[in-house]
């Protein structure tokens, strides 16, 4: 069985952004030199995620909106998390829906993605450095 | 180490079903004759969910109830992403609460499930052929 | 290939809760011996969630308050599934915005974590004994 282990870096100018990030990954999975197995892809921080779906600039517009309407920021002291001195408690919530990782299928050396599939790193608390991790094991 | 890779096909009558696949997937490991690994279980498509509850028409009618209160199909004009002609923005937000994937534990050769865990699709814009992939991996 | 399964037994006093398990699937890791790989910890009854999130008291009452938002317990009768006999539909719901599941990567015989991230057993169906499945795969 072979691994490979990486991490990819991310910054967001803004508090929110979605980030394509196939083509990362896809040089990951190149330098594994894995041909059959499995690809985590996580976020290693707690106010992001890693999800699939599709690179529509409409949908992104959609996504931002709905998740400010179902986990809005303000008001921030309408979270007991934001007592810690944070603000950022809506971003742990938005990440819950949109979740923190994917396992993609790898077959004959390619990420084993449907058409439309597309990597996306989603930050709910950007503006600082922050970390995805890609995992591959298989042969 | 063993590999398996497998396709299942769906076409769901109306826009939104809900399709019991675990006969299915256990199918696909029986062909796999793994015994001890993971089977990652995804939707090909950006509008439609794999995901693991109980297979009970009234939970499923709540579902599909509660779905669209979080994320209405109407008005189609609402979302940026229906701007490109297409009108199924929502099919993509319910598809992120459900999730794309379920990855299930492979024990003595079975899928290592609860008592009332059941692996479904979820289709939240169908009518028309859809894909899901299975991938095996383990000994 | 090793493998490893382990199963983790919880009992919440409240209906609701959740429970940091990091440091049982650390311990179940150890025992599988396994340096490179990956683990996969998930609920095995769909009313209950296995997710990974802060460790923050203020943020799981926030967590607990927004589910009870998006998928209130009342009115019991206000979902079909509860006709059966059940008053756990919500439960359901609210275990599928926060997860069935997890997978961790594993590298040199550790649980891949960023510096925040903890397991967490979510329950949203308690006062009973509930299973959680940690298996693990890899050299």
């Amino acid at each position: 069985m072979k691994s490979h282990r990486q991490e990819l870096w991310f910054e967001t100018p803004e508090r929110r952004g979605y980030l394509n990030i196939t083509a990362k990954v896809e040089a990951a999975l190149a330098k594994s030199a894995v041909q059959e197995g499995l690809c985590l892809v996580n976020a290693m921080h707690i106010t992001a995620s890693v999800y699939i779906n599709d690179d529509e600039p409409g949908l992104l517009h959609d996504y931002d909106k709905w998740l400010e309407k179902l986990a809005p920021h303000e008001p921030v002291a309408g979270y007991h998390h934001n007592r810690t001195g944070e603000d950022n408690a809506d971003a742990h919530m938005k990440r819950q829906i949109v979740g923190r990782e994917v396992v993609v299928a790898i077959t004959a050396g390619k990420l084993d993605l449907g058409p439309w599939e597309q990597i996306f790193y989603g930050e709910f608390d950007g503006r600082r450095k922050k970390r995805v991790l890609v995992k591959i094991i298989g042969e």
